[in-house]
């Protein structure tokens, strides 16, 4: 965890909070809006330091952490927020050695923190009909060294899914009450259902589906993350914020 | 996952909300506000059946989420919510095989997500200066069978952490600003730094002195969780929420 | 404003928070939890005066905001927020000498509010099919010395509105999209429209009828309002919060 | 209220929400991002028309509403935002025929919502020491026609108010406990105080100093509005909103 070396991941931040990830390579030189950085200078040196462009600009060299990671998902699709997904993981109980299934893929960002969570041991299944979705989502996890814990299936939903007995099943779709049937015969009768909606409409779509389908103890909340200018004399919130992303909705399978 | 077995930890909830966490004991019987459940009936049941007390009052008996177990923890203290704990555990980049440090350890409700994200491969090292706070979340946490993936220390702070090389620190103490050295130190140069506090005054302090302990690019956050009635016809925020638990700040360490 | 006289209506706040508004009156004592307070002994005093109750319990005594007169509405009815009511007075334009009608009445939260800004040269028309809601509301009017300004009619709806030129509508009820054709018959060309309903379901509705009655340009928004624990030294938001009183929905009427 | 005349203060909305705030005046031309409007087209029309500029896009004529003309205030420092005015003018009791003093002035956004609603019979006082400011501010009033219910004063604070007996004082500077004094002087006894500052730091000063300047019953609290897309079939929030504008402090005065 000490010194930077090839291959590794790393983080750039500007003073103008500017963001650079890459994977350090020692014949690459990293282009930024102000000056170029050889990744050589970059490797060897102890995480935390201060490196310079070529034009004196300075960049702080970090580990990435795993919002880090999440942000900087390369993106065709609106993406879940690091906000969402941190409650998602509790809620579902996502744990090592576990197992996930999750549908769409999309961009791969919450296909990216299951990975993480459910490490070595464990696995996730993420469905997606989009063959360049998914092509784009493995390429993100490839980039992480995650993707071996992920299968990935291209898929029309409405073909089900191949898993059984699984702790918990995602979907981020935009008519998940179309897809419950399938969610619930991959769930285990001890398993999490979710579910993430951009509107109302949805909302209640869905909530009117989901006992037809054998789900029960429906909740439905919304996350807001408000950042602070972190100045110690002029403590406040950023001007503005992020509003809205999505309704987040749980329900728990029911046996007969 | 199917069906219940004696020791098993399992959730009742009642039509009005109520919550019942316990283990699975056939010599049990569960005493709630509308009549005795014997742990007996309940084992060897399917997750997700419905069951009724002596006096006929329906419960669904779920298996927990890792969210249920922090609500349930048993507390002397304010514990930290699960809408913090899962943004924290994200923003620290806890995983599976990590090593992470927290100071206080305060009834355990961190303390048993980090146990839960870092697995049996990982290690949690919990300081608390009250021996009477420990025990008790000692006992939360070995009433979950996390408690081997902990190691408990009282010890006054001013004395310093035994770690090294810590993938991530968080304070949830009244006064962070005072074991930023030892914090620094327990940490490795690519690790996180995390804190919670409930004051304004508390986060200028520490945004204030961070800088001193080679701690940068701060940042400062709070997190609200709004829970809507799942009604679909009538869909509606519930009427009141929690507004403030407290505010979040990271930082990452410096070399120089 | 100096000194209270028999007839004032004052406000009294205890050190914990409990609220009383009074009208004086020298023949009265005002019974509090801690003890009683002759009205006698706070007549002639400077608002803003230290009393104690004959237990010794202070009390300060203030003139009431218009904020403490909406807060002290009796109800019987969910009442309209302060929150809510400043911001529909700003978006409605209701000012000085206008003339603004509204259904339901209800307890008459926004009714006072609406009557405060008019003025003695404006004028309210209040409209409720239930007598006995009038009633209540009407008595609350009388306390404040508002009554004179507010037109009470006991009214089906469903017989329209006798108004016309209004300069702004606002319709307080379950469903406002039932009554959008005598709003708009009642609203002059360049006014304004409002509504306030507590579910989404029921502004998606509101929302896909206005247009079929000649109203454009809707807006949808909800207001927040967190309360801060006022201590210099400890400054923080409240630990709850009112999450949710409605949403407020305006449009505008068009001319074909 | 009908038809629009020369002279008539105007609101021009597109369909993608550009906005154009005007006086009638038959010898000018609108000059819109889409193309020209001769307000010669305008005048004599009914409100709410659709109209259209040269090159065929359309327009829709309504009268202002009050948050209209605080959005279009012409400004050079930030404006108090309607969402706090709303609550401000509710929460200092502001009345027909009342009498409001503020400082400072800034762009006159508070200034003119206090106009609006003291009416004709009522008076704003409103300090600022910048000249160039009240300029900006006299010239925003007098576009509205509100300019007459003003008196503007350019003064250092530190010099004092002229007025006794105000209903109500509000501090919009960035030092409001410096100017406790001279605020408390100018209020009458039964008047209602309060202040806007966008830091928390700010808050806590003030509060400190309240005590020392016979204020008492503090009430601190931030007003969120966030706005929906107003489609009735995928009704949601905005993506984005303003997170934050200032934090509210109410007091009262005591008296000996």
């Amino acid at each position: 965890m000490d010194r930077t070396a090839a291959g590794d991941l790393v983080l750039l931040l500007s003073e103008d909070g500017k963001r650079f990830l890459i994977r350090l390579n020692p014949e690459v030189d990293l282009q930024t809006h102000r000056g170029v950085l050889p990744h050589q200078k970059l490797i060897g040196l102890p995480y935390g330091s201060r490196v310079e462009t070529h034009l004196g600009t300075p960049f702080m060299l970090f580990r990435p952490s795993l919002r880090d990671l999440l942000l900087q998902t390369k993106r065709r699709t609106q993406i879940m927020y690091p906000k969402d997904i941190g409650y998602v993981l509790l809620r579902l109980s996502v744990r090592p050695g576990g197992t996930v299934l999750e549908a769409g893929t999309g961009s791969g960002a919450l296909t990216t923190a299951l990975a993480w969570v459910v490490g070595e041991e464990g696995k996730v299944y993420s469905y997606d009909r989009r063959e360049e979705m998914q092509a784009l989502a493995r390429r993100n996890l490839q980039r992480l060294g995650l993707e071996h814990r992920v299968e990935f299936k291209v898929r029309d939903l409405a073909e089900g899914f191949d898993e059984r007995d699984m702790e918990a099943v995602f979907l981020d779709l935009p008519n998940p009450e179309d897809y419950l049937e399938p969610a619930r015969t991959a769930l285990a009768p001890g398993g999490q259902f979710g579910a993430l909606v951009p509107t109302a409409n949805q909302v209640s779509r869905l909530l009117d589906r989901l006992p037809q389908h054998r789900f029960a103890a429906p909740e439905v909340c919304e996350i807001l993350l408000r950042f602070y200018k972190p100045v110690a004399e002029r403590l406040r919130p950023e001007d503005r914020m992020v509003a809205h992303t999505g309704y987040l909705i749980f329900a728990r399978p029911t046996s007969p």
